[in-house]
């Protein structure tokens, strides 16, 4: 028995960004577990099953996922992005952690990949070029208590803001939550960039002052970035705008 | 006149982590800047120009660069990792935004690659696996007491930590000062990663109690993940232990 687990980030929706490890990776494996959209990015190959599931279910993917790596299979759990970002390698180290010893003896590695905001940030220039944070807006994990008080110490400190999960069906208002209570620590003149579906035929990458962003511009496919008082927009004539924020500042308190 | 610039993220040592989007750039382009041993990882390719230069030279390569792309040529500037995260990416806007009007009319395109965050992650886990910030500890481009001030908000707000140039010649004390710093908000026993050359054959990444955390563990190749009071580790027999962060919390004040 030497099963193996491998959780591979697919990168944003275009398969430029699959680097050559993660190829690689998927075409040695037995069977593929994972969200239903994000497998159908992987191309089929003969003798490999495929497990896609729903977007909710980390848990139960993952326990499935070890059970049958531990029968001796080589598996894969794939992520969109990277999955060591708000995606599946947590969610299977829990597992791990908390599920038979057999777990803990199996051959586990960890595949990254290009996440959102890194795909959304080039698409416009540089906003994530100083000190930054990656906070995600879902409550269904914490209380929206703590994404405020993390809202308000970013801010408040001079850190980027990239947003993931800023949305979705369930989840209608904390995106606008999020926005008011940021207009309260940073100018309304601050950069707010919307990068959609990155890498995808529809993608859409926008930016707005935070004074007129609005959480209609946003969906599940969402990745927002929310600069800080030093973050410049370059104006080009014929050309889309460029974001960034500079690498040096003065800045000590704000 | 319809020259190009691209900036380029290579991602961490070794080839597997570069994407075909980044590939296929490199391949194409007539001229490559960017610091030597990162220029040294593109192969060579008969009629393109390399142009190396030092490591601090970022705003002078930026600008020769720029001039190159100005004449009409297709330049790549290469960073390693991901070229918007403390890297060309922003020194090029930063030039762009001051330079001369062609500068601004030019076709400038970035395109991304894995982090050093993100690699170090992934050889050990998920630590990065709940909300989390990256801080550079350099203090050349910002005032020291900022650097502090943003440890002690993130820690205290309970974000993983990703802290990029962690130590070099000329800073060699940033390190140990902001491990102490931490140690007045987070718990002795929070485990701090330790990633060194991620992707090349000399590659080190390890786990250590805060408490026990030294600077000297580190330099100018490594990059340093602090968890959260959550943050837990998987001790695994006859294997290296799995490090991550849960993704559910229940914290509100730390």
């Amino acid at each position: 028995m030497s099963g193996r687990l491998a959780v591979v980030g697919l990168g944003p929706g275009d398969p430029r960004y699959l680097t050559p490890e993660a190829g690689e990776t998927l075409a040695g494996v037995d069977a593929l577990y994972g969200y239903g959209p994000y497998l159908d990015r992987v191309p089929a190959r003969a003798g490999q099953s495929r497990h896609p599931s729903d977007n909710r279910e980390e848990g139960a993917r993952a326990i499935a996922a070890l059970r049958h790596a531990a029968l001796g299979a080589n598996v894969a759990v794939v992520s969109g992005g990277d999955p060591g970002v708000f995606a599946m390698a947590a969610a299977i180290c829990e597992q791990i952690e908390t599920g038979p010893d057999a777990w803990r003896a199996l051959d586990v590695v960890f595949v990254p990949g290009i996440t959102a905001m890194l795909a959304v940030a080039s698409k416009i220039g540089a906003p994530l070029g100083h000190d930054f944070c990656a906070l995600s807006l879902s409550d269904n994990l914490k209380p929206w208590p703590l994404v405020e008080r993390r809202l308000d110490a970013a801010a408040s400190a001079g850190f980027v803001l990239a947003l993931y999960n800023p949305v979705s069906r369930a989840r209608p208002w904390q995106l606008g939550n999020a926005i008011e209570r940021l207009r309260r620590q940073l100018p309304d003149t601050t950069p707010v960039v919307f990068g959609r579906a990155v890498g995808r035929t529809d993608e859409q990458v926008s930016v707005t002052p935070l004074g007129q962003a609005a959480a209609t511009s946003a969906d599940m496919a969402t990745l927002v970035i929310v600069g800080t008082r030093e973050t410049r927009v370059i104006a080009r004539p014929g050309r889309s705008p460029l974001v960034y924020t500079p690498r040096a500042t003065a800045e000590v308190s704000v």
